[in-house]
Parts: structure tokens; C-alpha cells; sequence
């Protein structure tokens, strides 16, 4: 991993993740888009929609990493708290945003912009708008913080708007093999020595259990993709030397 | 939520999330199978195969929640440190232990408990096994830390195993209701009021956007049934004030 490469951590904000209710489909999603742009993705926190938790862990993470995402609670229901938590971190006024407001008015029935859709013209004083082309109510960034949405589609359509004005750095670059039959304890010692060779690289081993089979994945990633591949050329010999057969790539989902 | 419960904490420990290789499995099922013993999750981290990042989180999180969970960083490879960074953190020695040493090697043939294996049956000093069907590797438990594998079929197992061995509270009780081409601004603030009305339960709105439709799912969760179900019946209500079909449950997945 290029140690200049800025980093980034997710909060997904919500007790629908918590609760075993809702599978997370964002953080894999803000992973990738965010790895491509050269972010690496150090940290998630799974919060509730508990303001004091809210506000205590934006505080904690937002000098530690470059970017800092969230996702979830910019609703316009009781439990969407998150940007009045936000503004309570950055100890800024929340108030009604100067180009969210009336655009948001301008967009309902006279009457229909009712209190609860204000408060998602309400933000942190100094916000500027993340927008998305999904739903008229925009996030918003202050800081270092971007406060995105929860539900994937709107949280991607912000997400895709936000990437090309992300300062970023080296793409990650990820190649991989892996052989059906192979036992992680086979190949492990062989695997450490070529970590050692390529101490630049993250190599990764996941064993997989799939109706196509079993097997063990291999994985090297870092910003030079030589070297990236150079790793997986000594691995697909290592599986080669244990009799087995290398695949190029990811295993089968299924 | 009842406050007399015991509260838990989840470390997904693992390289492969953060990058977007892997979805993550394991906080879903987790949550779901922890809020069923009482014990609800209070919180996730995601984080990397990082010793330092390791050890600070354990000692971080563990005094701060009743049960700590890990996931991941317990196989044969170079990148699992989970096991060394636990003892780490409590400050123990990280040796074979008495059980687990014997029974791998037994379970190998002469020569394939090799280094790699052998790391396998390593644990922190005083740690007790966490058995599981599927391999003949287990996890451990060491104070309030519960150490599982990544492999979501081979944690379920330890899961399994584990639950009617923990102590848990209250099971969490969920009541839904949806309904079609209802924006949550339109019942948000009746939404609020019986939120008020019911200050024991977490009320909850989700909007959803599938091929069978759009519209708002709203759930009740709480240790008692009768509060959620009443709450549900006058969210129900609140539902057809606003000329709109109430469809009893969560709705399809797609």
C-alpha cells in the first residue's frame, strides 16, 4: 500500500444494519469505488442512531483519516439525526442551507414542504452539497466529512457525483489465482516467503466454500500492478509445485 | 431497547472487506442471531490485518460492551494475527494450547502439522475453545473476547456452538408493516408521534425502491411484543389516514 495514498473511513449510520434487519450493501460498494480512486478504505464503524454516538465517533475518526464517509440517517423521519449530530460535532449551527431550502421548497405541492422534509434542508452552517440525481434532497460535506445517504441507490448516485472531486492517489491494483483442493496449511510457508519478497503488496489468502468446489483464493494487491502480478506468477508456481492446478482470477460466486 | 441487557460488539478483522474483494456475511447473521439471545449489537468495526490496529481496538472496545466478538484472522496464513494480537492485548503469553495443540496434530498426518497449522492451535494463555463442525481448528474465548473464523459457514458453526453458552436478555422483538407510494415525508411526523407514544421501543423507516415498487417499510423493535404490535397497529392506521394500502410485514427482498 503507497503510504502517500490519502485514506478514508466509513460510518454507517443505523440501527437497521445492527439489528440484523437490513444487510449493509454500501460498504463493499464505497470500498471498491473508493480503493479505484487510489483511497483506500482503512476503517468502518457500524454506529446506531444514537446522537451522542454519533457525535463522539465523528470526532474520534475525523482527524485520524483524510476522508471520512457516512451513510444513513439524512432522512426525514425522528431516527434520521445524523447532520444535526454532524453539526453538533464540528460545534457549528444547524440551520436551514441557503441553496438546499429553496430548491427542496421549490420542488413540492405548496404546503407539502412540511417540517419533517425541512429538516433535510437543514444543515450544518458552512455545508456545501453533495448532490445525487435520484432524490431532491442532497448530502452535504463539511470538513472532511461527506454525509451521504443510506439507501444504496441514492448513497451511489451521490457517490458517483463526488468521485471525479475526490483528490485521490494510486489505484489499488488487485490481481489473484486460486486452485480447487489446495489447503490453506499447504501453502501458507510458500505464501509468507513471497510476502516477504514483495513486502510493497498486501497478499491475501481466502479458502472458499462453493457448490463448484472448494479452494483457496490468492490475492496480491498495491499500487504497482508489475509487482502485483510478478507475486501471482511466484504463487501460481508454488500451486504448481503442490500438484495442483492454478486458475487465473476470482473462484465462481456460486 | 431494555438497558438491563447485555450489550455486544462485532470485529470484523480482515483485509479483504475493506479492499471490496469480499461482501461482508458475518455482521448480518451475527446481529440477527445475538438480538434472538438478548444480547443486542451495539456496534461493528471493519478493520485491517494490522497488528497495532488489532490490539488497540480489542483493549479499546472490550471494557465498553459486555461480549466482543471477532471475526476473521484466525487461519494458517502470514496475514492471520488475530490469535497473537488478542494475547496482545490482554497481555498473556501466546503459546499452544493444552487441547488444541494435541487434537490437530493428532487429526494431520506425520509431518503436515507443519509451522503454518501449528499457528492454528497457538492461543492466548487461558483461553477456552469455541468448537465447530467444520474444521478442526476452533476459535476461542478469553474474557469478554469471543475469537471466530472469517468463513462465514465455519463462524455460523462456532455460533451454533456458542449461543446456548452465552448469557444473554430479553429477545429483541420485530413488528413491520410497508406500504407502496407512501414518501416517508408524508408520515414522518405522525411516524414521530407514535414514536413519543411508545419512548421503551425503536421505531424505525425505511424506504425501499424494488422492481415490485417503491414505498416505506416501518418496523418496531423492543423486548415486549404487545408494545410493537400496538405500535404497528397505529402505524397501521396512520397508513390509511394518508389513502394508502397497509401491507402487514417487510417487503419482498426484490
Amino acid at each position: 500500500m503507497a503510504a502517500k495514498n490519502p485514506t478514508a473511513c466509513l460510518l454507517v449510520i443505523g440501527n437497521e444494519v445492527l439489528s440484523g434487519r437490513t444487510r449493509d450493501a454500501n460498504i463493499q460498494f464505497l470500498a471498491t469505488g473508493l480503493g479505484n480512486l487510489g483511497i483506500p478504505l482503512r476503517e468502518v464503524r457500524v454506529i446506531p442512531d444514537v446522537a451522542e454516538t454519533i457525535i463522539s465517533t465523528v470526532n474520534e475518526v475525523r482527524p485520524k483519516f483524510d476522508y471520512v464517509f457516512t451513510t444513513g440517517g439524512i432522512g426525514p423521519t425522528h431516527d434520521d439525526i445524523t447532520s444535526e449530530c454532524v453539526a453538533a460535532a464540528f460545534g457549528v449551527a444547524w440551520e436551514p442551507h441557503p441553496i438546499a431550502w429553496p430548491r427542496m421548497e421549490a420542488a413540492f405541492k405548496p404546503g407539502d414542504f412540511n417540517a419533517a422534509r425541512q429538516r433535510m434542508a437543514t444543515m450544518p452552517r458552512g455545508a456545501t452539497l453533495i448532490e445525487n440525481s435520484m432524490s431532491v434532497a442532497p448530502g452535504f460535506q463539511i470538513g472532511n466529512v461527506y454525509v451521504m445517504a443510506g439507501v444504496p441507490k441514492i448513497m451511489q448516485s451521490m457517490f458517483e457525483w463526488l468521485a471525479p472531486r475526490l483528490e485521490g492517489g494510486q489505484k489499488i491494483e488487485m490481481r489473484s489465482v486460486h486452485a480447487l483442493g489446495l489447503p490453506e496449511g499447504v501453502i501458507a510457508e510458500g505464501l509468507g516467503e513471497v510476502q516477504k519478497r514483495f513486502p510493497d503488496l498486501d497478499i491475501g489468502s481466502y479458502p472458499f466454500y462453493r457448490a463448484s468446489g472448494n479452494g483457496v483464493a490468492l490475492v496480491a494487491k498495491g499500487p504497482d500492478a508489475k509487482a502485483a502480478e510478478a507475486a501471482i506468477a511466484e504463487i501460481t508456481r508454488l500451486i504448481e509445485s503442490f500438484g495442483r492446478q492454478p486458475i487465473p482470477g476470482e473462484p465462481p460466486d456460486l
